[in-house]
């Protein structure tokens, strides 16, 4: 007995002794009314310090598991937690579960996804690459604001979110062209939760929804929970095809848009300022709330200035705003905001309280620091470079390996690459994972179950050199499936 | 023109030429196709070294703001952000809104609640004491983390949660008896994210749930805006009412059942260790899931040791526990964890992961630390001894000076009194607000529209003076309107 114990570096030893002696009590090996030995005994035992173990024994009682007797030492506790049999009642959770859990999971692709094992070359993330990160601005930024209102800090915040990250992004948002006259800002714990409560919040009549197709699987994943059908609008070079979408808002009725207008999910396409205008222009007819996904504006590393849509709606509200550093910053950092109408922010502050409080305003409030110190436009100037480089070498070997139909991407962290109709990049998938390479499959991003011949690649986080002899791999291997 | 500018500390001073820039452009004051002055003109007119300057001027270039004529210098872009026309259009939002968006709006007391002006002692807070905050561990703990892996605390993490973390509370949830076999644990933005999730996954089969009478109000908020309708069964000295609850359960069907068995939220009360394993003997007898609110039971200051009910359930999966330690150590960084039946969990996961893809790995990362060096032990000691002090402080008040039927509060961070039934605490709180105190009325902790002659005095964040003031002040004033 106490043969087993050993000591961690970092961790008080009282609390180790602690633990240990816990473990024993609740696995069985000390017994009820079972008497420890004393604290000099178990000092000696252990090689701890008897202090530790005294610190200990008093902690052991009082969470329970041991009793004192004034003058003869520490018993083991017979009703210590973990010791007493229960009333336990076994049930089938299946039988408990409605079809929002089931469905959740049936759309989860965390849980049906490719896995890669270690040394696979992997196109599939768009996270950004996690070596670009200035770790000591993010310290800085931590400390500067602790000394300022740590206290606040950790006590609770409001549900609109951390007033002076509002404050900065509301002239962030003015300074990309929005008028921000009526408009309002509510913090999120990024863009998904925004893109929830907004969708939780929205009438219901027709029961649809309009999107690009492909588009974001997040969003159609998230857009299938809440029950919305989704009618996809096809993609041209430049953007959505607009004469499909004026055919569609002819013939049907929809809730809500939802559109990606840079770095679009999965094709990578940014849409021209001339259709942004043009777009924002037809939609003007339409009482139909649009939901922008601002989704890495920021990274634009070539071409002219793009307005958000928001921007191009003008003195107009009926724009949704869903904003996010989270691809271009820290993922890690759980924070993204919803730019909109003020009456509308006004619903969803009460939505967002019901259903998380606030978010945490320690990543609010380093995220705003770490704004304020000037070390978002440092870092983008870094960032951009490094991705262009990849972009340009991922654009490259594709050109020179893999025989596409079209190839499209304006820049980001991911290119889209069409086969030929007919040919199956599930497939291709298989055969390129037996070699150590693997990529996303298009299809899960269409709305109309097509797709079958895309494929998405992330290169942010892939090497150089992986990127080209991933690419290469694919390239032949697609070569060897055509025949 | 340019005199207006002011520069402020700690932001780079090229980011705040160009964002004074953007402003004046935005507002009209420097207008399409104007030419700017030049660098070295610029930095002696707005007092900033010519360096600045250049920097802004490029970013203005960057940006879209500014062209530039080659040899010739910079002009204002006539498209620049915030200049051009839009096509707006004007929604009623209202027309857009569902009802569980006004029902949110609706049920959200911080948008109907009571308003402290400065200087007013307010007894409405259930939250920590931030002077207690000890603010050089957490620190402590966020260096140390980002020391050993910042890069990968702000990449994302996983939706079930921050792995160390979880592998802790296992052990933590252990230590307090409960039998782990065949559980697991999801990280969830506290304990309000888990209870929707959870809320979010259950069968609805007669659509009631069965909570004590009074109960926390956030429940009541949620439950009802997840569609369900509540029965409140009333609540003895040492916790829920078992002959009420056996009543309910033969005559009613539930989809399931919350409870918060310790410093029950709002009276204050711990369930006595023998009324829970009579408890967990009773529901054992039916087939229907038990939420169990672990809210605040690390606060126990007196008395014997309890086991939370997923303990006492010994190997049965019926229990699903929502721990936080939010009230305890620190509300702004949000991490709560459900416990549960691991098939449960499994589905619970992938709902987590749609609403919010993974809660804050900083905060998760920041906790993990913080417990692992062992602050949470000494916080407590000293958190216990302070909130005893201030608990027994406003028990004596009340005694002294308010003429109750009954008072409730085992310790914790509050107490509740009982007025006779026919005393209004509404009318009550009016009366001591124009002298500058408030609380919070009871009523709307009841599930049965009853309550009106109760009150909850939290005391956590009161000084001592203030609550021999206060408390003097809410007794002569309820004298006075008993008459």
């Amino acid at each position: 007995m106490f043969k087993d114990f050993k000591l961690i570096a970092g961790r008080p030893v009282y609390i180790q002794v602690k633990d240990y002696m816990k473990h024993l009590i609740i696995k069985g090996a000390l017994q009820g009314d079972q008497k420890l030995p004393s604290t000099r005994e178990m000092g000696v035992l252990l090689q701890v310090s008897r202090n530790s173990v005294i610190a200990a024994y008093e902690g052991l009682e009082d969470d329970g598991f041991v009793y004192v007797v004034k003058g003869r030492g520490n018993y083991v506790a017979p009703s210590a937690p973990g010791t007493v049999k229960g009333s336990p009642r076994i049930m089938d959770w299946k039988a408990h579960l409605n079809g929002h859990a089931m469905l959740a999971e049936e759309l989860d692709i965390m849980k049906y996804g490719i896995r890669a094992e270690k040394g696979t070359i992997s196109f599939t993330s768009i996270a950004p690459d996690e070596g670009l990160f200035d770790l000591d601005n993010v310290k800085r930024a931590f400390m500067d604001r602790m000394a300022v209102e740590g206290n606040v800090l950790l006590n609770y915040g409001y549900a609109k979110g951390y007033k002076p990250l509002i404050d900065y992004l509301h002239q962030y948002m003015e300074h990309k062209g929005v008028d921000m006259k009526g408009k309002d800002i509510l913090i999120t714990n990024g863009f998904t939760e925004g893109f929830n409560i907004v969708l939780s919040a929205l009438n219901r009549k027709s029961g649809h929804v309009l999107t690009e197709n492909p588009t974001h699987h997040t969003a159609i994943k998230n857009l299938k929970l809440h029950g919305f059908g989704i009618k996809g609008i096809p993609m041209e070079r430049d953007g959505i095809h607009l004469g499909e979408l004026e055919k569609a808002l002819d013939e049907g009725e929809y809730d809500c848009a939802y559109f990606v207008p840079s770095y679009h999910n999965p094709t990578g396409i940014v849409m021209s300022p001339e259709k942004r205008q043009s777009l924002m222009k037809l939609m003007a007819g339409y009482d139909i709330p649009l939901i922008e996904d601002g989704f890495n504006e920021e990274l634009r590393y070539s071409g002219s200035h793009v307005s958000p849509l928001i921007a191009t709606a003008g003195a107009g509200n009926s724009v949704i705003y869903l904003g996010s550093f989270s691809k271009v910053l820290f993922p890690g950092l759980r924070v993204g905001w919803v730019l909109a109408d003020q009456e509308l922010i006004y619903y969803l502050e009460s939505i967002k309280r019901a259903q998380t409080i606030h978010t945490s305003t320690l990543d609010q409030s380093i995220l705003y620091q770490y704004l304020y110190n000037g070390n978002l436009e440092k870092y983008l100037k870094k960032a951009r470079a490094e991705y262009k480089r990849k972009y340009e070498l991922t654009l490259e070997c594709c050109k020179q390996h893999v025989h596409y139909q079209a190839l499209t991407g304006d820049g980001g962290l991911h290119l889209f690459v069409a086969f030929a109709e007919g040919f199956n990049t599930r497939e291709l998938l298989e055969a390129c994972r037996a070699q150590g390479v693997i990529f996303t499959a298009g299809e899960m991003f269409y709305t109309d179950g097509g797709g079958q011949h895309t494929m998405r690649l992330g290169f942010s986080r892939v090497a150089d050199e992986d990127i080209r002899k991933g690419i290469e791999v694919i390239g032949k291997t697609a070569h060897k499936l055509m025949g």
